[in-house]
């Protein structure tokens, strides 16, 4: 195929592993795309940015790396190390950072107290009760379909939203495209601190894509977000 | 039905009266709803909480308590002395009550000057001028359903505006579920004062739903309401 | 036809003629309005009001005029002199100015800087490089529409963007109807500085209608544009 960024790396977020994507992923490769779902290693940031990293250096052509919510803090790192092979970024209400932030220093404080709450009792693991998931990120799916996607949720190692990232470049100037996919209904983060424009407006000249939606729309409409994701990843 | 939530009680706003939900309504019964249509006397803030309260003891099952616009307050008052027959509030861009609070304190001053005015004039009661309502509260739709939408419109005693809530406990901290939902071109409040995220967050954990259109809806788009209102309402 | 505002007067924006309304055009004349595309001369901002105020002169029947951008400061002066042939304002993502503003005075600094720099280098008119126009202007097209689109563009007279306006009525005063369009996805502002609330608000009571779609919508969505402007301009 000629379209110079034809391959898709798909970055997780927290709580959910790779599998998440599988039905992006479907939609995707139906559509011409090659795709390669990441599974982090989930032990530290580093860890998750290294084995991206070399997810990269595997594909066929320029990518288009993806990341969500947690995983948005990834890909910023990878990019800040490897622009050559990287056509593009895109944010799918992910974090943005800034130089030395961790994805503890983009939430409110009371989401910070819950983590340490339960990471307290959970040997350092995080994971979200399922009355709040239910209502504030899968907030568009019937009850069925909630539980079945929090069922293949995971304790989450904290470690690595208390890492900080290290950029040496402002994500702004990367000679990369940026795109951020802003669900709508995303309420996973208050609306005094939203994904957008709060994160996305980190990125400088941004490419926005919008769909209605939750956090976790993967599950809840992968055909929707697939279009998304191609939108907001074309040249 | 093994639904434990299938009994919608639906609580007008001001000026309209039940009737103004005779749309939804009907997509409700059709889609296997108990659904009873609450006609609040408006004598008093305390009258409409009272009579809303005894709807709900002759609902069929535990109760999904919708309120619309001035609604909001009426069933913010009664969730915080019932709460065992209500499953989950749905305010749809309704007010959400402090403790104390009352209409006028959560709409911006012109509009305090313009019932003021009205009052005065019409024995203590008020209404929206058309040309207001048409653009305002019920810009998407077209003018001869504005029109008649309009004639269904009631003088609505000032006093319900006026008097206080009275609540015992943060609304945030009732045991049962909340939902707002958004109607996106509502523009019945100023941008500057909106319904979400300004009021929908004193609800504390939430679900968000949104869809398109005017604080009309009932009348423009009934059968989108409608849906809103399930995915609200739903476990 | 009996519609008392059959007559539709579409004022463009800057770097794109009257002909970027063509797919807009098209569609509102099938749909049985009296359409007039005025093609501004650009040479300041008075001959543009001068200009349009003409074209609404020849206009068949009270005229619902439409301004983009730019032309948003246009059909403000056209207004400000000449309410009894005008029966509705309509701005599309346009600018709203105060007495005595020009369009720098309504955009970002780095946006004047910007253009401060191109009109040195360009004899005193300013374009956008496609870079930017491409992500942050026609973010919702593919690669091919937006480089057919950038190709239709012109250098645009940067006098106009520093002439500042004169009204002798705040516009909320005017007694003509007003509506604002607001293409939802349209980041050719940052969101710390939109089009809407920002600019929207200073109409005082306005109809908002909204759509899925970048600032060029014109290029890239006319259908879907020509159903929000007759939503926004009927009675």
């Amino acid at each position: 195929m000629s379209n110079t960024a034809n391959s898709v790396v798909l970055v997780h977020g927290g709580f959910v592993d790779g599998s998440g994507w599988d039905g992006v992923y479907q939609i995707l490769k139906k559509d011409g795309y090659d795709v390669t779902i990441v599974q982090n290693p989930t032990t530290s940031l580093a860890d998750d940015v290294a084995f991206t990293k070399r997810a990269i250096a595997e594909a066929k052509s320029d990518v288009i790396l993806v990341g969500h919510s947690y995983g948005g803090i990834v890909i910023s790192g990878v990019a800040d190390r490897l622009t050559d092979r990287i056509k593009r970024l895109v944010y799918v209400n992910a974090f943005v950072p800034l130089d030395g932030q961790c994805l503890n220093d983009m939430v409110p404080p009371h989401f910070v107290g819950l983590f340490d709450a339960v990471a307290a009792a959970n040997k350092g693991a995080v994971m979200l009760p399922f009355e709040i998931w239910r209502d504030a990120f899968i907030n568009d799916a019937d009850l069925e379909l909630a539980k079945s996607a929090f069922a293949k949720l995971n304790l989450h190692p904290y470690k690595t939203f208390t890492d900080k990232i290290t950029l040496k470049h402002a994500l702004a100037e990367l000679p990369v495209g940026k795109s951020y996919v802003n669900c709508r209904q995303d309420i996973a983060l208050p609306h005094s601190m939203p994904w957008h424009p709060r994160l996305s407006e980190r990125l400088g000249l941004f490419r926005l894509v919008e769909c209605d939606g939750s956090h976790e729309m993967f599950f809840s409409n992968p055909a929707r977000l697939a279009q998304a994701i191609a939108e907001a990843g074309r040249d």
